[in-house]
């Protein structure tokens, strides 16, 4: 393929979004890759703390108070004192991309020791085409020095629009609390120097920790669902919104691409507070998986927000038996597309992403 | 995970099989890794040539009389003057497991320089489970120093076992001819340090090169079709056996891995010569691969004998329409198995591969 070039960086069509309850001093470290974008961010905790933003950064900061005011009765559907509150920063932003990280996340390092600039990967990942109808071995095709190889239908070397780009982390692995709790020392010290469609039918695990993702190709998709305070679980908003994404980006024909780039997971959370959030979660996927790997959405449904309500019925009709729980998600789900849609009116944009 | 130590090497259970024209030669830079397994040569040439393998190696070798006498009529399943011929080495083998390498590959180096030991590699990926119910994005969650995610299924930790490693190539990468004659310099230089399960559902482009399977478990499904002499194709060999391979393993619950370990593939064929002889695949797999993407086994099929000679009357009854050749492929296909079934008596082996 032509590969890819030094990527465009996208400064006035990508927001950060980052959730937090402290200080953003991590974002010193990243200041040679951040410092010319506008970051959102929202508080997660308590909003009558301070949040402290280190200087020079262009941002605008929404605390429980702010998201109240704007959203009122539908703030409902937005977790409080959860870093699934991050959602919110999708909904307000009116950029083509979003780059979700979270404030234990640094720079990391390639293995030939440089710093990766994580942001310029995660585009080059969204600007090029996936793969999701057929497997390449060599994996990414687009990637300079890779293509597709023999076998491989040429019908399909066109690709499809990329919508999601999930990347890694190194350090400190994504686990969840039984395996932290197993295995206290294990760090992820392997680079693996890869990105990969996943293929259309699969679900995966998709984290929130370092993520990027096309708004306008995918944003109603990315709710964080309910979480956090007053909820029955937590550590699964990336989780839904990832099982969520999946299957309407195979319905939609769009990409979903893992591996590349990382970042440096500095601090693993506490696993005893980690399976106090998860244990309900961790039987309730036995059941919410083999749901979305069946789950499928009518040939009507063509937009984001039409697939994602019918998907919310699915869930009330198919999930609530799990638990009651997943009525009240379902209708939040309801809710957030309401929100969205209110935040983002439809006149604002053409399907192809131009403004009218 | 447990995670792999240091892995059982299997020389009595496990066969090398090499098809060639040519003397041995690449032989002497394996002699390290290869001389204490047992070779099984094919020769896919004209039989009153003689093969000359290194000395200090234990091996067998079969010519086109050698097969003729072995398999009577049924030899006409076998490819003459093809590579393709390499699968009677699976057939008259009696170990657990096969390893298969082109004479054209070498020991490639990883990126600290040491020799790789590409067998060693295969044996850990056959020897560990494989994940094809979920995707894992840390990849192998059975490798040292990785896992399963979070959000990973608890139920699905265990695993299924693996049929099939697929290795991979560094500098000559597998390309069609297209890009071949597009792409004349292209080298692979990306060592990608990862072994990934393909998922269930998902087709693959199987490669023969550097590829390795548990015999007991798929054995039977590796039919490398009807190449070279007197056929309209050629370099689809592999692609045939990988398409049936998969499905039939996604049927039985097997699983297939790729990625390490890398050969070092020396020299790229005549793009010409792979023109010819790959110009109908190109277009015949626009219909092939769909089809195999659609294919379902009944249930009742138990065995890889069962399904393969299912799957057999699903080409002649879907493929047939593509061209006459799929006729002629799927009464081979039956006579392969025939043939199998033949030389390997199934009072010899227990389902569990135990003798009796």
């Amino acid at each position: 393929m032509a590969g890819q070039k030094a990527a465009p960086l996208l400064k006035d069509e990508l927001d950060i979004v980052i959730p937090t309850i402290r200080n953003l001093d991590f974002l010193e470290m990243w200041r040679p890759f951040f410092e010319s974008y506008h970051l959102i961010i929202v508080q997660d905790g308590d909003p009558s703390k301070t949040i402290k933003v280190p200087e020079g950064f262009d941002y605008e900061l929404y605390n429980r108070n702010d998201i109240n005011r704007i959203l009122g009765p539908k703030a409902s559907c937005i977790s409080f004192k959860d870093s699934a509150c991050r959602c919110f920063g999708y909904m307000v932003s009116k950029k083509k991309y979003i780059y979700t990280i979270d404030d234990d996340c640094f720079v990391a390092k390639n293995p030939s020791g440089e710093d990766i600039n994580a942001l310029e990967q995660h585009i080059k990942n969204l600007l090029s085409p996936s793969t999701p109808h057929f497997f390449n071995t060599l994996y990414d095709p687009y990637r300079d020095g890779a293509d597709f190889v023999r076998g491989y239908p040429f019908s399909l070397r066109e690709g499809v629009p990329t919508a999601v780009s999930h990347g890694l982390w190194l350090n400190i692995p994504d686990y969840d609390a039984p395996t932290q709790l197993v295995k206290p020392r294990e760090r992820n010290t392997r680079y693996v120097d890869a990105v990969l469609t996943i293929p259309k039918g699969t679900i995966f695990p998709m984290c929130g920790m370092n993520l990027a993702f096309n708004r306008d190709l995918i944003g109603p998709a990315m709710y964080f669902g309910l979480m956090g305070d007053g909820q029955p679980i937590g550590r699964y908003d990336d989780m839904w919104a990832g099982w969520c994404t999946k299957v309407i980006c195979d319905h939609l024909n769009l990409g979903v691409k893992t591996g590349l780039p990382y970042i440096w997971h500095s601090k693993a959370s506490n696993p005893f507070v980690n399976l106090k959030k998860e244990y309900k979660g961790i039987y309730w996927q036995e059941e919410i998986i083999p749901f979305f790997q069946s789950v499928t959405l009518p040939k009507e449904c063509t937009t984001v927000q039409q697939c994602y309500i019918e998907l919310a019925k699915l869930v009330k009709a198919k999930l609530s038996s799990v638990d009651p729980y997943f009525t009240k998600l379902a209708d939040a789900m309801v809710t957030w597309i309401e929100a969205w849609d209110e935040l983002n009116p439809s006149g604002d944009k053409l399907p192809n992403g131009a403004a009218k």
